[in-house]
C-alpha cells in the first residue's frame, strides 16, 4: 500500500492511498481522512460511496465532511467507484464502464474479471482498512450519493449487522426500477433479473432486509429525481416492511455536491451519533 | 453578463457568471454566493482572490466557505486570475500568464492589453456587482491565498477606506523579495523597481500605506514559505509600521486547500464581525 498524498486539515490528516487490488486486479485508490487522535486509540469509520463518473476525490474535494469528522471524531473513507485503468474493460457511456462499478460483482464478460466493486468495498477494503489505520471496525457507519447511495443501502440491507449507522443522499433506490440501473445490472449480470435482487434496496426490503434506521435526504430539484432516483419507492417499501426511515425531501436543492456538502455535517453528525453510542 | 449556473447550496445560491470584461477584453467568469435574504435586503461582501493557476472554481469546490457565509449573512465573490483565451498572450510556465495575472495592471507588451486585473478587480468587477447583486458596497471585505493575499493586502493597503476588514491565506507578502514576484512584477511592469512599489505589501507599508487590523494564516508544512511566501517580512514591515498584525503560523499546514478550507470558517467570522458591526 502507497500513499500518494497527506495534507494537514481540520486538526487531522487528509490521505490518499493506493494499493494492487486482488478483487479488481487493478491498482485502488482510496481517500481517508483521520481526525486528531490520541496513540494507541481508535475511531469509528464513516464510509462514503460515490456516485457515477466519480473517484476517491470528488467527496474529497467537494464534500465538506473534514470539519464535522474533526469534531466528531469519526474517520472517513472513500474508495473509487470501479476498476479503471488501460487494461480495464470500459464503455463509451459516461453511466457503465469505468466510473460505474454500480457496487456488484460482475458476471458477465468482460466485466467479471474486474468489476467486482462489491466484494472490494465489502470485504477486501475493509480489511487493508482494519490493518492499517486506528478504527474501531465495530463502530461503522456508511453513507453515499446517487449509485453510491444505493451501494450503501445494499450493502447495509445484506449485512445490517455490521453497521450502527447507514444514510443516503439522493440515492438509486430501485436500480430495477430505472433506466441508469437496469442497464448496469443487466450489462454487469446478465438478462436474469432475479439476480439483481440483492443489488436493489426495495426489493431486499420486499424479500424481508431490515434496517433499524435510515436517513435519506432528496432534493426536490434534482434532475434525476423524477426518472433515475425514484425516492417514494423506498418509502413505499419501508411502508409495506415496517421500517421507519426518515426521508426528507429538501426544496430547490439539486443533484451536486452542493447539495451533498450543504447536508454533510448534518448526516456525520447523525452518524457519529450513532457510532459513539 | 449570462449566468453559467446555479446551485442551491447551504440554503442560498452558489452562481457562476460570465461577462465581457471592457478592461481585458475577453469574457471573464466569476463565482459569487449569496446566502438566503429577503426581497430587497442587502448583505456585506467578501472579496476572495486565488492563487497561481486558479480561476473562479478552486475556491468554489474547495474552499468550503458556504456553510460559514451563510450563517453570517455575507455573500462571497471569487474573481478569474487572469483573462484566458486563445487570443489572449500566454507563457508555457505554470506562473506566468494565464492563470497568473498577479493582480497587477501590465504595462509591457503583450501583456499591457489584456493583463489588466488590478483595475478589473478595483473597479469593474465591483461596480458589476454592485449592479446586480443585493450587495452593500459600504460593507466589504477583502482576503485571497498566496497570489490572491498578495492581490487582497496590495488592493486595500492602496485603498483602505474600501474595506472594513482584510486577511490572508498564506500571501506572498513581498513580490520584489521572491521568485515568483520578481518574474511577475518584471515581466508585467518592466525592470524598473520602482514601479513594482504599488504592488508589494511590504513596500506600500513601508511607503506609509496602513491597515488598522489584519487577518494573516501561514502553514508552518508550507513548501513556499522559505522562498517565495516570507511571513517574516510583513511582520516586519508592520513592526516598523506600527501596524499590530493578526499573523498565525499554524503548525504542520501546506499550502492547499486542505490549509485554506480548515481556517475558512474562521476568517468569514471574523471578516464577518467588522463587516455587520
Amino acid at each position: 500500500m502507497q500513499r500518494v498524498s497527506t495534507s494537514k486539515a481540520h486538526g487531522g490528516e487528509q490521505q490518499v492511498w493506493s494499493h494492487a487490488s486482488t478483487e479488481t486486479g487493478t491498482p485502488m485508490t482510496f481517500a481517508v481522512f483521520l481526525p486528531e487522535h490520541a496513540p494507541g486509540e481508535t475511531l469509528p469509520v464513516l464510509w462514503y460511496l460515490s456516485g457515477l463518473t466519480c473517484t476517491h476525490a470528488n467527496v474529497m474535494d467537494k464534500g465538506e465532511y473534514r470539519a464535522a469528522c474533526a469534531k466528531h471524531r469519526v474517520i472517513f473513507v472513500a474508495p473509487d467507484t470501479s476498476p479503471r485503468g488501460d487494461g480495464v474493460p470500459d464503455d463509451p457511456a459516461w453511466d457503465f464502464g469505468q466510473g460505474a462499478g454500480f457496487y456488484v460483482d460482475a458476471t458477465v464478460a468482460p466485466w467479471a474479471a474486474s468489476f467486482c466493486m462489491r466484494s472490494y468495498v465489502e470485504r477486501e477494503l475493509p480489511a487493508l482498512v482494519a490493518e492499517q489505520f486506528p478504527v474501531d471496525m465495530t463502530r461503522q457507519g456508511i453513507t453515499g450519493h446517487s449509485m453510491g447511495g444505493h451501494g450503501a443501502m445494499t450493502i447495509a440491507l445484506r449485512d445490517p449487522a455490521r453497521f450502527r449507522s447507514v444514510s443516503a443522499f439522493a440515492p438509486i433506490v430501485s436500480p430495477m426500477n430505472c433506466p441508469w440501473g437496469e442497464k448496469a445490472l443487466g450489462g454487469y449480470l446478465g438478462e436474469d433479473r432475479a439476480a439483481w435482487r440483492e443489488y436493489d434496496a426495495c426489493a431486499l426490503i420486499d424479500d424481508g432486509a431490515k434496517l433499524p434506521e435510515l436517513l435519506v435526504d432528496q432534493g426536490m430539484s434534482d434532475g434525476f429525481l423524477i426518472e433515475q432516483l425514484k425516492t417514494h419507492l423506498l418509502a413505499e417499501a419501508c411502508e409495506r416492511a415496517g421500517i421507519k426511515p426518515t426521508i426528507r425531501l429538501q426544496p430547490g436543492y439539486d443533484h451536486s455536491y452542493s447539495f451533498i456538502s450543504t447536508f454533510m455535517a448534518e448526516h456525520v453528525a447523525w452518524h457519529a451519533e450513532r457510532l459513539w453510542r
